[in-house]
């Protein structure tokens, strides 16, 4: 029968408990659960709530267990409910009494709230830093493709033309506000939960700050009932990890387009396609449908974590034990994704060639014409209107709008004069030469501002 | 390099290949790829597609490949991608030449789709099952208190009498619905799809229909494109769960309520519920926190597949290689969930005394008082706002409503007359005497109504 | 102050009344609230529970409200909390001390539930009408483009040819299914609710089948605590149009896609489509855009109702008075969507043209050439493999497969002879000849049985 | 037809038009619609891009305007299809030809991206501040009550005492990263978009800083294709306010545990519950009920957008324009719950006579007997079991703890000594003296931080 069933007249019944048990996931949690009971023995053994020589005993047995269970001697025995409970069990086994002291001015509350902020401050950094390795690729991109004009769409209809620079620019951007929200995150993870007891605070003369400073964390917790009870931010890591995910599903969606015959604008690498089982000419690009498709299961975890915590109340609440298996595969998620997108994105196969081709009759260049009839003194709405009949004349007959005579121009409009002819699709993208506009001297700026960015930090 | 790589000049890139790994998780499906591949198998020897000796060499190798999984003897290697792979492949090592047929006429696309609709259908007999136990322990427990009376809460506020048989009944019918919908939803899943190929059906004379006999499917699909890309008996099992768990937390939040200490409606044995790591006197009615907690996974993996499948294109999508992991955790979460629960109930001890007690002050019967007066004359509206009145001043008055002086009563309508004291929590009980209302005389005719219809199919 | 405030001191503030008022959105359940009320005050009458000829007058009045409201004269005032106050309060002023009668043995408990039934079952019909004029719509697409062929996709790339009516019938099938399932949930929401009271039953002698077959519904309620507390039809039914809107998201990312000047398969009518404020030469495709985000309110329905169930105990909680918005906004958003599709559908231009340049370079008949191969003894794997490097060779050799030499063929496999020059892309749709294959024999039994499903009802 | 269509030969189809009319819920954004316009005007004639008299007879035009829709003059055409079209349609009936010139060098992508953005501004602040006066009461009732002692729950099960100070400061603590998480929010969606044209910047001389001056945001966007298509302000907003609205069902669940006959801590007024139509006698927390229904809808719209958002290509599509309804509703949501949940804590009256009942037995002090026995010497796991033993022979002799003897105490460890009845529920409470615990002194520590807290902005 478990530790701690003092009170209870028979075992729990083994539907329940293996319904209950958290160590089939939780073990993953060994490395935190170990390091954060180090520095609770520490601070017990410093402040003479328990001997100094029963606070060393804990630690070297702690570290003992942990190049067990890394070298995978360690045997999880899921009676044992929890990793901390199979860490305690294997603590005193191998120190004997010392070892039933390390409970102590400690609940499972407050232990696995540790725990789960040192897992998530690791995830946190290790996002920020995926995050900050798929902007180098993309920056790196954008540098040497630093020419290549494509077209600029909305609708999915081919609006203005574009460098394609500063369409993976569009993407640092947003990876630049995902790391800034996982920061923002990460100081809100970044507090110590020890010593809230089970709900109330401890009754020893414990030393939170020094566990604080142990572990590495910026803060203490404020209040013992909320401590217990905050998965604030494990939902923020996956809101945080949501709207990421929708980034790379956004470009996931380009690549796949992209990569059809249609747009035939990139070429994946051999390394991240697959194969057919029926169809041998088929080359596949899984790996960003599989991205694509992975927003899924983080948006799931998102609105099962909010679901699990809605109208619970205070304070802890088994429910709870529900965060974890979420929250690591929410991380697992991201971390992957972000790692295999770099290396799809780094070796993929500009196909620029193409990109120009899509450029194709003109029509891109149709709100430059309208600007250029405004410049001449018409109205914005009067200048968009003849250039719609214009562009809707030129198609049924057929006519490119860069040949389109001078004439037929004037027909429109009789603001058109000769010069409406040097309308191109570089003057096109030099004349959007405002902060933020695709023209190459802002490119360039928005470049050196992404590289300054990177290195900052 | 693998079987279906040809035309590549890379192999896959190792984290590529981890991350568009499926045999982590759909091994689990080894059964129904190996009895698909024997229906299949059967059929392409039967129609001469490939020679008879090579089919039977085939369902031999399967057999044998079966036999190996089940004794652990099988070396799952995730170079192989998925388990279709890694058992064809054993097969091919196995059997040689006559291993590299079985793939004729099938593609992946068509049968995974026969396999998770393979899984799917045991998955839906279970949760029927699942079912039916919980039932016929709600059942049980309604005849066992068959008198038991205890209040009625609307608003988590006592508003009046009911059976106790009457409220587990209230369950019963919620998981009838559940039951019906499993069942529509098995209709849906009953459709065989082998022989789509990869979207546009496949070049040999296969039958089809012998295929789906043999597999116990009650109809071929319709569509090629459809069948490799249809995943909606995927969500419409993950909706219906989602509901059956819903009504599964409702009834945990009413355990959790009646074990506190407030209600003490009940008692959950001890083998259902756990210790607190730190406080002896506790016993966590966990089980049920659990089994509220989970609900938010199903729900988060019902949107997670809507996510999924939102906008992809004609046919398949890997994006669609997402459906299974969230589709095995749904049927585990949802059958561990009926399977505890039932025995939960079973076991648990109900506190009759306690919810008379809680009957309490006679407010209960404000209800029957103003219907009192309505049979007396008196509108409805006018009632309720006698009544209304008549409780505010008893309130205030601390007085219980049995024990309020007919003189008093008058003072808030002259239609109360001394048979008035004759109302009690059985009168009011009885009175409610419509099909579907708590008076004993319904709720026996409900016990045998259910009854019935667990014993019908 | 309200009329059910008789043990209150105080009316409700201001702040706190605006927040819990159904009115504003719950008036448009006026239609089903009077009808409720007329089969309700019949019965009263008919049982001998109010007097016959205050039943008629109730009658009366009801109905000379529902021209008012009709008519627009009808004052909707928020203070009367929701449209059964705000109905029976008028009711009172226009017939006097009768209308108080109404509300005899029932509650708003039952009384909502009923209202909300008869929406849903109107709601049903609607969806499934909806569905059938979609269905028809795609059913006379594919008979109009008989011989369209076009490129089937998987995984955006393209595939095997496969005919443009086997496509529609793909859709035709998702929709079909969309179908049976509102089918299933009507029969789940044609319950009659009424005479369940607030939760326990009602005290007095009414004959709830007869208000069952006045309104239309097949059954009653068989247990009055789940009566009033059942949501599931609307959860059920926001399920069902949650996957009938993917389906439709996944078609208008097809519509999108194909207007695409990339694809250029379609060009849908100019009355469907709209300009862009300043780039004078677009033509986006909003109706299909917004059709794909609409998706995004469905689901996020769905997840508000499960949240709000969660958890709740028996019976009647105010929580659930949120099911009504995102209900009427899910079947508004379902039918406006049905309907707009099929306009657009039926408007739009086949580019029959663009879709056969898209066979392109037949590498689409890749599976045929490894099935011709196996055909000659070839191992399906084998013939794979071979079929794979052909390909290969013949991108890099920048040659149609269509155009390559038996001798090259030869390089590849011994087995080839003069007549792998025979695979046609008609050859290859024709081969497909199985039971829901892309074969025009199969298409053509496929488009009778569509045909026929939907006359049968 | 609209002034947008030069090249249609139709005008759109009647539904279609509705189907994508946004001007009724975007009306809404008229405000800031007419401020980003009047900036942009004054931008417009500053950098001499259009005539400055132009410029002028532009801002008092649109001055005009928003007088007019304030009267309730203005008439809201739905043919107009947006506010922007709406608002600029009448400009040009009221000032002539310079209103149409009033869309030189915008679009209407960065138009309706600036008018959100200025939307989102406005709804952070005010949601801020609905935090801060939460908060405040708070603190208030917590400085009130300060000397109430209460049970503690985990698991709903009486776990410990704890002040109702402690328990109310818990909330504030969540509140507290709420108003952090808003406040991180606003720095990302202060940044001016104007100026991103349609998707790549516009050809004219603007000076976008200058429109950021005066409309008072820190920052300009910093890439076109990103600026009109970011909508993470809006997810982030509504994940921050699903988080919140999860504190708040947290809260609404206590309230209405607290309000139950069983528990009755509280009494909430009589102006923020309702009465029944039915059940005289009831008083329902109708306000609280639906707060914790409405958390539904906030994870809805969050699950909606994050739906929308997902796979889409850059840059503008107009799935986006599914955004505004569900954050519109998102904003009113909060904003109402915060108030109207503010106003029923005020004036709810607190029963610290029956919190005090409930301390109830004294196993609530076991975890401090454990502690006692610690402090004696016992390792903490001999402590917990030993006391678990003693609870539960207590609970079968029907024993208080603060009844039993020493000579009982002793048969269950020989360290009890006399004190051991020292231990009180003030005791216990004053022991948990550390940072975070619920001891008078800690909190009245975080009394003050909480007021610093609340002061300091």
């Amino acid at each position: 029968m478990s530790l701690i069933r003092g009170r209870f007249q028979a075992d729990v019944n083994e539907q329940a408990k293996e319904y209950s048990a958290s160590l089939p996931f939780d073990w993953r949690l060994y490395h935190y659960d170990i390091a954060g009971s180090i520095a609770h023995a520490r601070m017990l053994g410093r402040q003479g709530i328990i001997p100094r020589e029963d606070s060393l005993k804990i630690v070297r047995g702690l570290k003992a267990i942990e190049k067990e269970i890394e070298k995978g001697d360690f045997h999880f025995d899921n009676d044992l409910e929890d990793i901390h409970m199979a860490i305690e069990s294997r603590l005193t086994e191998l120190i004997g009494e010392a070892g039933a002291k390390l409970h102590t001015a400690r609940s499972r509350n407050d232990q696995v709230a540790l725990d789960t902020r040192l897992f998530a401050k690791d995830a946190l950094e290790d996002a920020i830093l995926g995050l900050r390795l798929i902007q180098e690729t993309l920056v790196g991109l954008a540098e040497t493709h630093r020419k290549v004009i494509l077209p600029g769409y909305t609708h999915l209809q081919r609006a203005q033309p574009v460098l394609l620079a500063h369409h993976f620019l569009a993407y640092f951007e947003m990876f630049e506000r995902d790391r800034a929200r996982f920061r923002d995150c990460l100081r809100r993870a970044d507090i110590m939960p020890l010593g809230s007891g089970a709900l109330a605070g401890v009754t020893y003369p414990v030393d939170r700050k020094y566990v604080a400073r142990q572990l590495g964390f910026r803060a203490i917790s404020a209040n013992s009932l909320d401590a217990v009870s905050d998965r604030d931010y494990i939902l923020e890591f996956e809101a945080a990890a949501s709207v990421c995910m929708m980034h790379l599903s956004r470009l996931a969606e380009e690549m796949i387009l992209w990569s059809s015959a249609e747009f035939a604008f990139i070429e994946l690498d051999d390394s991240y396609t697959h194969g057919s089982s029926i169809m041998p000419q088929k080359k596949n690009p899984d790996v960003a449908e599989l991205a694509r498709g992975k927003v899924g299961r983080v948006y799931g975890h998102l609105m099962a974590l909010l679901t699990v915590m809605k109208g619970l109340p205070l304070a802890y609440n088994s429910d709870m034990q529900e965060d974890k298996e979420g929250f690591f595969d929410v991380v697992d998620t991201l971390l992957s994704t972000l790692e295999v997108f770099e290396g799809m994105l780094r070796s993929a196969k500009i196909n620029a060639k193409k990109m120009g081709e899509a450029l194709d009759n003109g029509y891109l260049l149709a709100t430059d014409v309208a600007d250029y009839l405004v410049r001449r003194g018409e109205t914005f709405r009067a200048a968009h209107e003849a250039v719609g009949k214009l562009v809707n004349w030129a198609i049924k007959a057929n006519q490119p709008l860069d040949r389109i005579s001078l004439k037929d121009y004037q027909r429109f409009s009789p603001l058109f004069e000769d010069d409406v002819c040097l309308l191109t699709y570089d003057s096109s993208i030099a004349a959007r030469n405002n902060p933020g506009g695709t023209a190459p001297e802002q490119v360039d700026k928005a470049l050196k501002a992404a590289r300054r960015a990177l290195v900052e930090e």
